[in-house]
């Protein structure tokens, strides 16, 4: 046990309802934990913060907070019944560690073998198996959308400018490849341009995806010109929402106009956006658009 | 119209049938143009090789030729038709050139409204844009395993390893996501390993994935260990397999190699081996598995 922390956990039947009571907020990095631990607070509630090593920015350390690794689930655990948490959000950029890194606890070691099972799979099984672990122990996941509906990007336009006919051709060309490749449980992105798949993220993430159009565009291997084409991201269809929302921030602005693209679109109401003013900033002086795709499905 | 080349074309009536005559092969990178045209030389066709400017080995010079460039159509029908070439096949690696630098001659100038349509097209409309083009004027487009069957990969491993059953499963996933990717017109191959879709080639092409993948590995961003998962491709569903035929070569292997993946898998009978020797060699020092899947559609 870790000198330092709390040694009695408090019983989980002593814990408040779900929804009420201190919300811990499990935090990787980017802006997204602030915005959702400012807009539970300006809810009255309290906030017990738990930024992960490696990933969280220590600025998070002006909220209540108790560093954590990311195999420690049973460190995690006790400080949070101690603290008397029972909801739990995850928000925030994470990295998916290499295996051999983690410094696993006892707790964790214990949910080894369930934890082995969902990483194995792709990153729906290894969340979903991360809430199923949490959810068995009494916690109870809420969606950081749920705690701070303002991160959600609503439909239309934000910033000045707005998709032509041939970007709204390309946007629901990627839609349509999002939905296509959804059950193989990928990327959430693509790039499209003029018609012309130019990309599809995986296990590099967004930002490694637009740097690439960067570098091909560098080397004439992007048949359409500059500002044409669009960055689209959605959530996989029967994604967990609480987990892993596709999110932009002022980077994704920046790297898409690098890229030379149009514009972004992302899902409405189901894509978050880290630092809204900034983001609105960057995407007006870069002169791209980004846009909020109203949900189509039935 | 250029200097030194033959002014007065033959009558397209006056041309030997499909099949048989003089071959003309539209030669872009690597040794498969060779590997072809020997095939063809073989069973005694007289072969006039075009090398393309920036893509052909200068090694090609060894044939009867005539360097062509990119957008001189005009001048590529002119040569063909005074040689006496009505089967052209088109092989060799080629890479999507900018549009500015096109130095247009007038035979293609008069197709260019109709390259246009085909350039903004997905590789699919482009090529089979550059056939109709070639066939409303003559010419009869042959596949590369047409003249050369030797290049298309047999079902089975070639080389000395074999799949294993976690690598079979991780194929027919690899399969899978190709077929459901085919409709959009992307790339041809995927990186799957352990059930997890770590890549997906769009624009930047096969080996610049594999790089993406060592990469990311040496990042440790890959959660499977080294000698995991599998490299798959096949030719799009309904893919006009006279051009641009998946290929795989040494350096294919050497690339799969340094992603930490344990093997290649390609559609058999879809899908051609440049080198196939110096590839056997490659996969058995790298000790990875080369394997032909067979075509499992019904």
């Amino acid at each position: 046990m870790n000198a330092g922390t709390p040694a009695s956990a408090v019983p989980l039947d002593a814990h408040p309802a779900a929804g009420a009571g201190p919300l811990a907020i499990i935090a990787g990095g980017g802006a997204l934990p602030v915005a959702v631990a400012q807009a539970a607070q300006q809810r009255g509630r309290r906030v017990v913060m738990f930024p992960v090593r490696g990933w969280a920015d220590s600025s998070l350390e002006a909220f209540e907070h108790h560093w954590i690794a990311v195999a420690q689930v049973g460190r995690f655990q006790r400080l949070a019944r101690a603290e008397g948490c029972r909801d739990v959000v995850f928000i925030g950029s994470a990295v998916r560690p290499p295996l051999r890194s983690l410094r696993i606890d006892w707790g964790t070691l214990r949910l080894l073998p369930e934890i082995a099972r969902s990483y194995r799979g792709g990153d729906d099984h290894l969340l979903t198996g991360v809430a199923r672990i949490f959810e068995a122990q009494g916690f109870h996941i809420v969606g950081a959308h749920e705690i701070a509906p303002d991160i959600l990007i609503p439909a239309g336009p934000i910033g000045h400018l707005e998709p032509s006919p041939r970007d709204r051709a390309d946007i629901a060309r990627g839609l349509a490849l999002l939905g296509a490749i959804g059950p193989f449980d990928i990327g959430q992105a693509a790039v499209v341009a003029a018609n012309h798949v130019l990309a599809v993220e995986a296990a590099e993430g967004t930002d490694a995806m637009l740097a690439r159009i960067a570098e091909l565009r560098a080397k004439g291997r992007i048949p359409t010109p500059p500002g044409v084409g669009v960055l689209v991201k959605a959530p996989k269809a029967g994604q967990d929402l609480r987990f892993d929302l596709p999110a932009i921030g002022p980077r994704t602005v920046v790297e898409a106009a690098r890229a030379g693209l149009a514009g972004i679109a992302v899902a409405a109401g189901g894509s978050i956006v880290a630092e809204p003013a900034e983001t609105v900033a960057a995407a007006d002086k870069a002169k791209i658009f980004v846009f909020g795709v109203p949900d189509q499905r039935p």
